[in-house]
């Protein structure tokens, strides 16, 4: 199976591992949209321009693209998805439908398999949300995130004026999360479920307390939550929170019973080094499932939802049932 | 969704009430090898006698098989799914190729679809394993039971002469639990990984001490454990013991990254009230699975591992991509 990467950030880096763990797999290249001379990658892959990227389309089987939400992969998994079988990460909540729809279309019309939204959260959270909702239909959901790295929530504090480097901590609040494994903690705000811990360097001679202010009262980011701010040095930084852990829960809590006499819980938990690695983690083994259902003629845009786990394994149906099932 | 339930101990007791928490399914009735007379539903769901089973050939989207591992299934399961689409909870693992094998010709032949060994392990605890090696190849699993009741070894302590009814529970050890999250438990022995509390009672002058020698010392079922017997009374025994909760977590751990530097684990966790009623979640489920797959033509025995996560669901693909991803 022949895999390229699209895109080269710490995504793109983690696929570039990933696939290594795979022997049934081998790596073509990094496609970047920048200067191909100014991108090093870890292993030695060879990187080209993206704009050459049609002149090998007999040569990958799967492109998974590793670009931001935001504005990269609206535009550039439909675009690929003409030409490629692909994967990405899409993660904008809100936006899936239409982010379906537009890779649904291109990639039908060309014969090719697309699997978006790959990863943990959209991805392994959401698809033990439906193992767990098929089984227990009236189960209550909640689901934590962290102790972990929130790139998005870093990235909005270093846009403060005075910030030089910002990392933030999702923490999950633990009296919240044993009233979820009771079925108990439904209707919880925001500020019940998580606090958020901010690192900040500051630019010497800044106004920390408004810094500190204007952290703690941005919508949508801080304002809806118990955050604390901690100003420390550059090297402090590097030192403490160059890693990028991440993790949580899905908690689903049910009733079974001729009068819902009898609480079952299911909890699908995650402990992160590396939030990007476990992610491209995922996306290899949704690259591994695309080919094998294009080869089946499954075309079009697909989910996690939709691809049976034998698909996303490198073992044979037999070995699966006798030493998995 | 037509759904019957062929024979109804504690399984078929709780697809009887799973059932009722699915809009989209009803029911048709029990099928008995006993008398139905002699036979009361919790719900007055009518009993008809096995014999009269083909009779119901139209009236059945799919037959769910409440029966034991050890002789009723190898012979049920074939044998329906010559006329029905069917789903067992069989868990004999070291027996599933050859299950699997039977099952499959009798349901190719007929144009029947068959889900074998649903349930939680095998079944849930299977498929979990299944995603977690395919995105950590590399990685190691442990699997935990407990605490909770254990049936075979419950009854494995009833066919001791002298003992009137026993309980027994199987405990995980929690240090080697936490060794587990650490990949660490790799190689750990029985011993090291459970221990067995057991609950007798005895019947009146019985020789208290052979019954917990011949426990203690019983092969396969407890000498290669940590084995605690205690004797209690037959009021006792309904007031403490008459529950069966049970649960466990797979935990999986592995490490990603150019030089294995960052380790992730994941772990799949239950906790049951009732250990029947949550099977019999799963076995509707992949029920409905069952149906649907027999719609579109694919026909033949499966496991969890081969169906869509979209399609043990009540809820549409566009539901679910909108709600759950």
């Amino acid at each position: 199976m022949r895999i390229a990467i699209y895109g080269y950030g710490n995504i793109g880096r983690g696929v570039e591992c990933a696939v290594r763990q795979n022997p049934d797999m081998e790596l073509v290249g990094v496609f970047t949209r920048r200067d191909p001379r100014s991108v090093k990658t870890r292993t030695g892959l060879p990187v080209y321009s993206a704009d050459s990227v049609l002149e090998f389309k007999d040569k990958i089987d799967v492109m998974i693209i590793c670009g931001g939400s935001a504005t990269d992969l609206p535009v550039l998994t439909p675009m690929l998805a003409e030409n490629f079988n692909v994967v990405d990460s899409f993660d904008t909540h809100a936006r899936i439908p239409e982010h379906f729809a537009n890779v649904d279309r291109a990639a039908s019309e060309s014969g090719h398999t697309a699997v978006i939204s790959g990863g943990w959260d959209p991805g392994m959270f959401s698809v033990s949300r439906v193992y767990a909702n098929a089984i227990l239909p009236q189960g209550r959901f909640s689901t934590f995130w962290g102790r972990g790295v929130s790139q998005g929530h870093s990235d909005a504090i270093r846009r403060i004026s005075g910030v030089k480097d910002a990392r933030q901590y999702t923490v999950p609040i633990l009296s919240a999360m044993e009233a979820a494994v009771k079925g108990e903690a439904e209707g919880f705000t925001a500020r019940q479920m998580h606090t958020r811990e901010c690192y900040v360097v500051a630019e010497e001679g800044a106004d920390l307390e408004r810094i500190e202010n204007e952290i703690k009262t941005m919508p949508n980011y801080f304002a809806d939550y118990d955050t604390t701010v901690t100003f420390i040095t550059e090297e402090e930084m590097k030192k403490d929170h160059s890693e990028l852990p991440h993790g949580g829960v899905v908690i689903c809590t049910g009733t079974t019973g001729l009068d819902n006499e009898h609480r079952q819980t299911i909890e699908y938990r995650l402990k992160l080094d590396s939030n990007p690695e476990f992610t491209s983690g995922v996306l290899v083994a949704l690259a591994r499932a695309a080919c094998r259902m294009n080869g089946r003629g499954q075309t079009g845009c697909k989910t996690i939802f939709d691809i049976a786990p034998a698909d996303l394994s490198a073992l044979s149906a037999e070995e699966l049932r006798a030493h998995m099932l």
